[in-house]
């Protein structure tokens, strides 16, 4: 049977035509609901069109739920047009963010994703416009054409072995050496985190995380019963390994999850002898490093930075990345090398969802070994570098003074300190109604810190943006003037 | 640039015919490692090609790892092909399944899966034959290609709206009247399961569920350090209601697992009247109900059965299900409507993973509204029908006198009896030996029963499956015998 998709053509395929006609019947009383429609020879005798094309279109009309078939009878009107009940109301936000939950709020921002209204500059996503959409969707469709079979079935985790030979191929160029059997795919970056987080802790556990820290991440470990451990990080250097040296003496810690090339929200890049540093010292505890690489290959320089992973001696790095940054955050494909994890990640994937999406695998997979992916990452690369340097330099211009940006050297990301005395949530709440969401500090902490932070996502940098920007500038400017909001 | 993939004519396209070239200049030593090769421009004019072809060409040979790109300087031989590392020798499974633990075991038939030697009696994935392939993967290209912003981004949870309208419409004929914004998508089933399990329940806590019972889900209930109180169910009727009536006036139980509708693995259904005692008995404990209704499609019947939600008066069912018995298991396009528990599983969701893969959900969301799923479930229904019945006969001509086996009213797995001493635990270890797999009966409970029992999955019935029975027959019998193994 053809689809209704593939006739974009103007003219009306026969079956469609078929089917208006029993639709016009139906409208105009001569077939009752719960009456027997004419079999599918007689109509197609009636109506001088082939038999195929009745059963097009009756198969299109029970789709529409205007015709029930029922076995051995024939097809009938249905009785009752079904109707979906109603949208509820939606739940609309609280209208004043700092009686919300931290918590509550990292979901807003992530939801405020699906409001095409909005400026985007909250969550961490990647503007599509700088995707390879077209290539993408055309290796979509011409995998999942060549290998139907496999596209349909379960990629039994560990995942797509074509991918993670892709992956461990690109991965030399950061300095790991993994075999393909050494990595698992998953459903993007976010579970990959989880998974380690799951295979190195037990409820109660301590967890040491960069602060500022990604607010997903700190919402992983309070879902998970873990206890967030928050080390300083700076721009410069990322995590404070003096801060974490001292920590570890005092506490007992089941894992620390670092972002050591471009961290979020700071975007630092940690120079490689203290990644080296960081590995040694966490393996002279014998603690596990969650290495969150899902910048990585957005470095704004020539090169792109080495994974702390590589510096590790007993395989106790659980490296965790994914393409949900440079080609398609909505294809879920992330993956995970878990180190001597690898038994503990396996079987908790495997009984949590078996696997991920095949398709979206095979046309990264595709991608990565003929799409150009290092030409599309020069291209991308460029482009963020400017977009950051130009969000940057409208900050300096519209925000009030003493303002503070940082400068990252890879990802899109800047995280822009105001005035002691801007709370950001109130900013959050203020912004929204002018159509622009952005990610307030408060998120990125577990302890309530960083009250007047933000982080702005450059990715969808534009004039449009450069107003939002005079605009935020303006509303923290009231804000710090004590306007009532 | 153009993809390999589509240039599928005999004429090779013109940029591979200039990658090739380069290649040439590579292996016969003109090209040296580390050696600059001509720019763009220069290598364009030399061969007479466009400027694009080059492009294409050189994009090309970085993907292949022969040039790499030098920002600001141009390209290069690339100075060592680097070498993905070989495969570690596979891991071979076990040779005496009896010594290997239960849960591995279920690891063990899982990944039979993806070898496309065995005869595939185990794990109770759907044939592809079966499956609407052909069309799925039309349309899969055709909303990509159609929603292209949509499919690359991340489809927040809750997931695809016109996939939750479209799920929210069918439901209505399970007796379930649902919103779409009372639906959540997940990763398949599985996902859904563990989901509503994580929302539901606290380690430590106990977990009602059907035994035998589905292999994954006691997996999930160990890992989330739950306990599983397993209650006797039956071919005719599922569930004992009796039995966790004396249960539950016994044990708190957090929260029961039930899939009312063609149960994995024996096949019931339950009565319409003991659906309805079950919700009731529960709803008077006030304790939630994770109602698995991921057979409830594929009914031989004519009608497809209701499902317990149906019957609930105070939301307290989390009803799960997807589409990957009847369309795709690799789309991995599931989904939860968890009732009360909505904003935990949202959360939950979020937090894991933030959103299932989007094409995927676009592609059964058209499916189902303009795809002919009845028309497609009337067909597979039928086969299903017919194979389960074929099957049953075979076991009956083959295996030992004693054994008995299941009449399901739905879906495709069998459940089989042998005779008591026959240890279906070694009849796997012998079976794999002959390139078939099953699914020993031990693995459906935590509690070591149903040594003498097998699951035989009849999607793959066929006249080589009829050998592979009589092989199993055979085995059986010689077990039953005292074979040496």
């Amino acid at each position: 049977m053809r689809t209704m998709t593939e006739n974009r053509i103007d003219r009306t395929p026969l079956y469609e035509e078929v089917a208006g006609r029993i639709i016009y019947l139906v409208e105009e009383g001569t077939l009752k609901p719960g009456e027997r429609v004419p079999s599918l020879r007689d109509f197609s005798r009636q109506q001088q069109v082939s038999l195929n094309t009745v059963k097009e279109a009756y198969a299109l009309l029970e789709d529409r739920r205007v015709l029930e078939a029922r076995p051995q009878s024939g097809y009938y009107v249905c009785s009752r047009l079904p109707e979906v009940p109603r949208e509820a109301a939606p739940n609309l936000p609280a209208i004043n963010p700092t009686e919300v939950t931290i918590s509550e709020m990292g979901r807003m921002i992530m939801r405020d994703v699906l409001n095409p209204n909005l400026i985007q500059l909250g969550a961490a996503i990647p503007n599509p416009e700088h995707l390879p959409m077209e290539k993408l969707s055309r290796m979509l469709a011409s995998e999942t054409r060549r290998h139907k079979v496999q596209s349909v079935s379960y990629a039994i985790t560990p995942g797509s072995e074509k991918l993670r030979k892709e992956i461990a191929r690109r991965m030399l160029k950061a300095g790991a050496t993994l075999r393909p059997d050494q990595l698992i795919i998953t459903t993007g970056c976010m579970e990959a985190v989880f998974l380690a987080l799951r295979a190195t802790c037990h409820p109660g556990d301590t967890v040491a995380i960069e602060s500022p820290g990604y607010y997903n991440v700190l919402r992983l470990i309070e879902e998970l019963g873990l206890r967030a451990l928050e080390i300083p990080s700076t721009p410069s250097e990322g995590i404070s390994l003096e801060a974490l040296r001292y920590a570890l003496e005092q506490t007992r810690v089941a894992a620390a999850i670092v972002i050591p090339n471009f961290n979020n929200p700071l975007g630092a890049q940690m120079p490689e002898a203290r990644k080296r540093e960081l590995v040694e010292l966490l393996e002279s505890y014998d603690i596990p490093l969650i290495e969150d690489d899902i910048y990585g290959d957005l470095a704004f320089a020539d090169e792109r930075p080495t994974v702390a992973q590589s510096y590790s001696r007993n395989d106790s790095v659980l490296l965790c990345s994914s393409f949900s940054k440079t080609l398609a955050p909505g294809y879920r494909v992330g993956w995970i090398a878990p180190g001597r994890y690898y038994d503990q990640v396996e079987r908790l994937k495997l009984t949590f969802n078996i696997a991920s999406a095949a398709p979206t695998q095979l046309a990264v997979a595709e991608f990565l070994a003929n799409g150009g992916y290092d030409h599309h990452l020069r291209a991308t690369r460029r482009i963020y570098a400017q977009k950051v340097a130009l969000l940057g330099e409208a900050v300096g211009r519209h925000f009030p003074v003493g303002t503070r940006v940082t400068r990252p050297k890879g990802g899109f990301a800047l995280w822009v300190e105001l005035p002691a005395g801007c709370d950001s949530m109130r900013l959050y709440a203020l912004a929204i109604k002018e159509g622009i969401t952005i990610a307030p500090g408060p998120i990125f902490s577990a302890t309530d810190k960083f009250r007047n932070y933000l982080r702005i996502n450059a990715a969808f940098w534009s004039e449009r943006t450069e107003g939002a920007i005079q605009t935020l500038g303006r509303l923290a400017t009231e804000l710090l003037a004590g306007r009532p909001d």
